[in-house]
């Protein structure tokens, strides 16, 4: 198994990729690494790490790199030499098996949709976030691929992020639609018609979930638009790290308290461990002709050895494959033109 | 000032309600309050609370009440004698300045939006709620109310969310629409329409406002549609309840920082505080005809009084009036049919 590391993506490539890319190399021996990056650059870091002369590593020289603030479609049009272009291209000729990118997440969509194509039967691809809750976790799908959707597309994001679910063990996944209320009547009006096509397919379907339980994890997959699912991540973020702010300010309030708050960020190290993406290594774009793992920009070399692996059990699974089956199953395949 | 109160609204109702009043017609001594309800449910409340003679308070009766789990729309239909209902009649008979309720959010928007009509020129009300971040507060309007927007909708939003922020006495409030990039070519067909109009209107626009920075206020109002609102509205709710769950479970791992669980209790009550929609008392339905303000369904009594509190501060600031010249002036009020 092959897979392209894109060595220029995330705040801080090339070193973390680097960094992840020799644990990686080290802990998963059934695993080939393609480092994507520019040579003069990723040279250095990687005799640093050893690595010069590692068996089961290649180097591919890419002259450009998206940078994070790249507006997305532009950037893949503009930089056909970039790591991420030349990544999704080596999937596409059959070179490796997978890419790895912390970089720009909307040019890693561009990237993959443009060069690997979408696998037969999908209209669009979504990324599929794993997301802490209090009962373990859950499939959020899409995080911010596809921001204007139809119904048919939140239809295959749910046979998308079923198969996701079923590569990580979950044997019947439940699957549930985010909404604003537990009804069928409730919604909008997008939610509204794919409530009545996920009813109507042979899935686990067990109706909308509200926002108020979404962390309480009442479905293994909770599905949504990209806008809506981008908005609802980012968020998410913001408002953890708000109740850690203020959380820390009431224990500084109290001279007594300041000594225990240095005991509470123990717990909170622990908390991280609880909620963090760097055990999941980042997110699958599904419905790509091909795997791709887009990581978090702040990835540290954890998140990108686990983005790897997480690579690695979606090709050993067959994922694609099995969404393709699915989907004309599920009757929600579109034809190809 | 006159103030309709629905009794019967809010999980713990009409006890908590009437406690509430109670602390609203001590503390503030220039509101009158008519509390609407079943009079053989109160009656009994309103002499333990001793206000059975109190000369600030009218008791009115409503044979029925909606229960939160009615279909709003149905449910106002159904129940014309509903506490919500007279509430509403109340207002648009000139009988009252503002009705609040904790009841079912859903059927307080269409019984005002029934009863009492919208404002000249509003085309959809939309909530606003007042959401805590690490620098202050901010305003968040729609969080609920109209989950199908036009570019429109949201561009009246920003227009009323102004006013509110006013009223509350922010100078020239910073405008900012909830999307999915800074860039103005980001976000959804909706939001990339929004921001043209939000553009060309003379208020302090500051552009689109990311997830990820929501808990910053970096903008003083937050506009959205109601599908996206009321989700994040929930999901943070859900996650603030999940992140205090994973840390007293961090905290229990370990017996020493058992005791500094209790401690950590202390400032978690005041993180609350922080936090808390106790204090704002609830959020006003803004741009209909009159002054509504929705409490949360596990309204305390103390949040009973604030929402009586903001609805007379809203009546007093006479935000309606406001709304009106201000949607004329940046050119985006409807003609009336």
């Amino acid at each position: 198994m092959r897979i392209a590391v894109d060595a220029m993506g995330g705040d801080k490539a090339p070193d973390v990729v680097i960094e992840g890319t020799a644990e990686a190399l080290e802990l998963y021996p059934h695993i080939d690494i393609v480092l994507v990056g520019h040579l003069q650059k990723i040279n250095p870091l990687v005799r640093n790490y050893g690595l010069q002369n590692h068996p089961r590593l290649t180097l591919v020289h890419a002259e450009q790199a998206i940078a994070m603030d790249d507006p997305s479609i532009s950037a893949i049009r503009a930089k056909k030499h970039s790591s991420m272009t030349l990544c999704a291209e080596l999937v596409h000729k059959g070179e490796a098996d997978a890419v790895v990118s912390a970089g720009h997440t909307g040019a890693a969509v561009a990237a993959t949709t443009f060069r690997m194509k979408l696998l037969p039967g999908v209209e669009r691809a979504g990324i599929a976030t794993i997301m802490p809750s209090t009962k373990g976790h859950f499939v959020f799908i899409d995080a911010g691929a596809n921001v204007d959707c139809k119904p048919l597309h939140l239809a295959q994001f749910a046979v998308m992020g079923e198969i996701f679910a079923r590569s990580m063990g979950v044997h019947r996944p439940k699957i549930g639609l985010l909404s604003i209320g537990e009804e069928d009547v409730k919604g909008n009006d997008l939610t509204k018609e794919a409530f009545k096509m996920l009813s109507s397919m042979p899935i686990n379907f067990i109706g909308n979930v509200e926002g108020k339980l979404l962390y309480e994890r009442i479905a293994d997959v909770v599905v949504c638009d990209g806008f809506v699912g981008n908005i609802v991540l980012k968020s998410s973020e913001s408002l953890a790290k708000a109740l850690s702010f203020w959380m820390k300010k009431a224990f500084k309030k109290n001279p007594v308290r300041q000594a225990w708050a240095i005991l509470a960020t123990n717990a909170f190290k622990e908390l991280k461990e609880v909620a963090d993406y760097e055990e999941y290594g980042g997110a699958p774009l599904l419905g790509v002709n091909g795997v791709c793992i887009i990581g978090h920009g702040s990835s540290s070399p954890k998140a990108i050895k686990n983005a790897i692996r997480v690579a690695g059990e979606i090709v050993k699974f067959r994922v694609n494959e099995h969404i393709t089956e699915r989907l004309a199953e599920c009757g929600v395949a579109v034809k190809q033109q």
